[in-house]
């Protein structure tokens, strides 16, 4: 199959690419920017919205770059080969590895999000690096995870660095954004036990019961959770610190424990609890 | 007490630490470079060798600074206060908090490190972002590790980075840095059971007895651990994965694994067990 090829940096799809780079622009058009083999696939797989494919062929891995690029144009996509240096403009990436993809930002709301028996949720107030959201995604997707809430949100959760930290999780996790109380309001509604992540309690979070659907509830690095979780979540939990330090990173905490409830569940998903 | 000001971007110190940013001065010279109150307290109380502290109040964000200061000088450290632009010039964060000193870096080796009855050990290879091993040191740190053994180190382990992202744990969990062979002869020599993390097996880690002593060990992201591990450690373990992705962030991976040692152990370091 033969593509247009893009070999000016004065080509309008390059310019909007780079534009996207900032945040600004993505709100206001709904749009983000794809880069690499796994992520256009998982994103493709899991239903986001492909707008534009530009890709330069210098710059592929393997062997599985083309057969994508031509399921994309059976699709209807725009696809594009653009010149490498090029490539190497619109990436955002320090080794690029040739595929780059405009998409559509999908809106994520509580209404969309699924209430399973059993369910497994973590809940995460004010994320501030996009590394650690993306990390917890990964980890949410690891864990089985049923959805994953985000409250009062302070990353762009299609900043690119939360799309590469997370590996393609973004697509796979069911996602809802909402605000502190909205959360809140659903998880009783639907009956989801709320454990929240904090040093002040003695509870060891390996002591509690997480096979029963529960919330995972976790703040800030800096400052913790905020008022409305420590007093209203059904139990607090701690992560004994063993050593000098006295804090672990936010992903960390809730890596151990999303893999806590999953031991629990005896590494099963709440589907098949 | 009163401290020699610099106003100059000319003095030689500043100038010093400017340069210590570069991996090859600091081999030269066997310098860091520390910054921040949290770094510089824990930095001093493992013994790290201070050679000369900068501040700039302006910059400072406790009332904790001044008596640290007070504590250099008396110990015969040299300090000096720079202005406040001056400081922003040779910190490597973004927001620096107003301290920054020039440290001895230690060597690290096997014949130094603690054997311990039932000591936990987690073994690396190859890591390559400081920011993973920072975030290893952390966990390592938090699940009470008796030594961490780096192989074939790809990372400077006093790369300022690694400081940021171990929160100073650098210094609290006992490092020693080898190749695998004499990494591979120590634990046997010392009896300590390795478990390499690895996807090819059935074996979870979470049914391995961790309580007595036991090294964990992993690879590296891209290819996993080499060969002399994956062929003659004791016992390979898998973290299941539940959901679409593929694969751990090896921080991540590394500290799922440690706070299951943790848990078994009852949340005793090897010393109280």
């Amino acid at each position: 199959m033969e593509f247009v090829k893009i070999t000016s940096t004065q080509n309008d799809s390059v310019k909007h690419v780079i534009k996207l780079r900032d945040r600004r622009p993505r709100e206001k058009e709904q749009l983000t920017v794809l880069e690499g083999y796994r992520e256009l696939t998982r994103a493709r797989e899991y239903g986001m919205e492909i707008v534009e494919v530009f890709f330069a062929p210098e710059h592929f891995l393997g062997q599985n770059e083309f057969p994508l690029l031509e399921t994309f144009a059976s699709e209807g996509v725009k696809v594009c080969q653009v010149a490498p240096f090029l490539l190497e403009k619109m990436a955002y990436r320090e080794r690029p590895e040739g595929l780059i993809a405009i998409a559509k930002m999908k809106r994520h709301t509580l209404a969309e999000m699924p209430v399973r028996p059993n369910g497994l949720y973590l809940v995460a107030e004010a994320v501030e690096k996009p590394g650690n959201l993306g990390s917890m995604l990964r980890s949410a997707d690891a864990a089985g995870v049923d959805g994953f809430i985000i409250c009062n949100k302070c990353t762009d959760i299609y900043n690119p660095n939360v799309i590469r930290a997370s590996t393609g999780a973004l697509f796979s996790v069911p996602l809802a954004e909402a605000e502190n109380q909205e959360a809140y309001d659903w998880l009783k509604k639907n009956n989801i036990r709320t454990l929240a992540a904090t040093p002040h309690t003695d509870q060891i979070y390996t002591d509690v019961d997480m096979t029963q659907a529960v919330a995972i509830v976790v703040g800030t690095e800096q400052t913790g959770l905020t008022e409305l979780w420590m007093e209203h979540s059904d139990l607090p939990v701690r992560i004994p610190m063993l050593g000098k330090i006295d804090s672990l990173n936010v992903a960390t905490a809730t890596t151990i424990l999303l893999y806590e409830a999953a031991r629990q569940r005896n590494w099963k998903t709440s589907a098949r609890l």
